[in-house]
């Protein structure tokens, strides 16, 4: 059964659950599911609703205005796979746990393609029956490599793009296309060891947990909001070599863990941060 | 500023939402948080909401009652400090642990006194200007023991019991009367480890993680509606005593952010299983 | 560099640990790490060394033995890559990841087959060159399906046998002949939930955290000595099918992590519970 | 029965643990735990050997330093409770922690004093019948502020300093006098949110997880060698003060565990890291 979920964000005030709910009522849908928060500092409503019935899409939408807040954000969409393109540059490990779940239907996504700038990952992803794109970075500057890159998404028209340990830096002019729609994995317990060798920085502070962040790329490559981060202990028998290993695993769980709040509409992006309504 | 909570539980349809919220809009009460969950295999529907406002509770809950189904339960409630008993038998730490959170205004209830069937925690309760009560069991049929406690109960009529390692049987019939009120600390991973001697059982299996379980007491003394659970890794370094040091400490906080989530009336219980809202 | 680890196993006294390095002192090896535990309930000393340099190994163990207690157990071996026979039915998380990590090198074993008694992982398995034998038991009494699976064993002589969700109980023929040699992977924390369906009875029963164990399998399916376990939170919205594939990732995980200690050499079993040593 | 605990940290080189324990038995010293650990990068031994039996402390000491390489560092304490003193400022939770442990023979050490810049833990502290030391740091220079405390000290003699959410920076005349001798917990997950209001710092960041970090002091506040660290998960749904109200119980689970490692004596320092011997 095709259902649709619908996410409002607007500032908080009396009644807002029962105007929504009053529409939906109305039209007779039925609701699956309903969360809602009202983050108390700047006094914002956010509210995610899952339902099924049939409905025109623009009378509803025109209701939902008609009774919300002027400035209200509201976002309705099907609740079904997502489009998806993958960047990765070397590493296996999330890759390969990617191509796995997509293959058994545990992913909530088609992925499109795997687009890396070395070519060392074309044989796995070939296995998986995904096209493979390497875009060589050597010899390009930045805005050419990432023009390459650009060319192959427009093919595809991704609506998310994934990037699994994809080690480059991406243009504003590129994530300002993909605003929330750019999930990235990053190695390190963000906001400690922020930027290159992050398990050589742990392993040199001596830390006793390494961890992962998964976060929307928005600005900086990590800066963007945290949607999930997750930690594995170490020790002082774990040379950095021996923590990078121990942090793939939670890596690839942290990006899994995410992409599945991602592509189940569940997420909005506030202030930075993000409020995740289960 | 006092707030209200009201629970509501009964079979799913469509509009539940709307009519509740359409009830607190007329009435011009403020939610403050809400949450419902919908149960499919039974088709049950659960909401918690939290309001402010100024309202007569005998009309508000005839209006609730008029748009609910038939077999709906409504519990509406101050959101305010509950009163408490504990029960302890000789360890010390969850009841310490209740004690200080106690002092410092963390606990979200008043204890109203310590009964345990020894003496030896008189001292540490007695410091903190709380009532303590031994009742002795030598000598006494079950029964007989478990009425001097209900005396003492009656005394102070508190609206929950908390067994902070009160190592005892409680009858049906004390249970009865507290039905959902009684809350216990089960010194394992249940259902892992029923009854005596968890620690040395779980040393004789050489098992990895001990854990600790929150839940209602209802029936018998380990089988009522899990809460909470958490654990700790051990290894054959430790011994049954030493599983049990490291015991202690998920046991007390697993037994604080239980009795967090029942004070803050999160806690529905259907089919000997709790659904906790947010 | 080859290395080679001794794994020495006897009743306590004094001076071991001076008469063990006395001897790898006087044939010039190099410890590289050393551990020891002693079992004080049964009086056992556990040592292992992991060590480099030229010898014989036939003198060396003489000279082992001739300086420790006659009951001792001595185990000598290469720290090499291990000869693994991989088992599965039908479920493809455990397979896939041990598939991804051999291709990678994260594994430390020679995967030489996988056996299935059904054919549905078989596809996948080929896409990383691995021979796949499906075994069908319908039909068969467990005897001739076992005796099927025997002989695709003895062509390979593996060292170890990995249950990866392999869900068909082994006969004592079986076990006997790889005692502390089967690996498996069960699908809850045990001791809680042995036997079928684990994660309908985890939902049944409410718990708030499910687990995985991964045990030697020695006598019955589910009471071998524990290797390793860990946990995932779960709660009300997770219904048994949710249940299962939250534990999906912690099984594959636990698993790869055991089959790492295993592989290493780490693991001493003694009362049927298991000694790992760092 | 009283044991000791040897602790030997030297270049590393061939036969050490054969020379060590050659002393050992030639004094007819019993083993009771023993553990290395050699640090490849810099080629470090690392050797902790607690062993029962009567001996001349000064011969002992010859003996082993005869064997061993001349830059060695050997450090020889009887296994016995660690005299302490806590120092803290306004918050109750780490040191009722460590007051009840104490009361319960749970901390293998003996609290002396507790000294604060405020005065409003001092009726908690008498509870438990400790001196209690109010020095006001108000219209103090941090130097005579800190000459204050150290008055106190020098009549205390403690060996090891607990700074139990002491809010004030020692300065370098304190903290060299206590070298490895000064345990603090931190408010974060070093290194991410050093200084100070790191829940504020958290919960602008958004972040999914709050950790704890128990160190000790060597230079600045937040720089010195870690011990231990452990974290929990918090969402959108937790302001600043209600992540505060979070880390509150990890902070003093992760101190007290830290604490256990230190006065147990398992920890050396060397780079500025822990190496911490099981």
């Amino acid at each position: 059964m095709l259902t649709h979920i619908v996410m409002i964000h607007c500032a908080d005030e009396s009644g807002l659950i029962y105007k929504i709910t009053s529409v939906l009522y109305k039209y007779k849908l039925n609701i699956i599911s309903n969360s809602e928060f009202v983050e108390r500092n700047y006094n914002q409503f956010f509210m995610r609703t899952e339902f099924s019935g049939e409905f025109d899409s623009e009378n509803l939408l025109k209701e939902l205005y008609a009774v919300l807040p002027v400035e209200v954000q509201i976002r309705l969409v099907e609740n079904r796979k997502k489009d998806i393109v993958i960047l990765a540059t070397k590493e296996y490990h999330c890759l390969s746990d990617l191509l796995i779940r997509h293959k058994y239907n545990d992913l909530n996504a088609n992925i499109l393609a795997v687009i890396s700038n070395y070519s060392n990952l074309q044989e796995l992803t070939n296995k998986f029956e995904i096209p493979f794109y390497c875009v060589d970075h050597t010899n390009l500057s930045r805005e050419n490599h990432e023009e390459a890159i650009l060319q192959i998404l427009r093919k595809y028209t991704p609506e998310f793009l994934v990037l699994a340990k994809y080690m480059r830096i991406l243009t504003p002019k590129l994530i300002i296309s993909y605003t929330n729609r750019i999930i990235n994995i990053h190695h390190s317990f963000l906001p400690a060891f922020i930027g290159a060798n992050p398990y050589l920085k742990a392993f040199e502070r001596g830390v006793k947990i390494i961890g992962a962040t998964a976060h929307f790329v928005n600005n900086s490559l990590d800066d963007g909001p945290i949607i999930s981060q997750s930690v594995i202990p170490v020790d002082h028998t774990h040379n950095s070599k021996e923590m990078a290993r121990a942090g793939r695993d939670v890596e690839r769980i942290v990006l899994a863990n995410s992409l599945r709040l991602v592509f189940d509409e569940r997420i909005f992006v506030y202030n930075n941060k993000t409020i995740i309504l289960g």
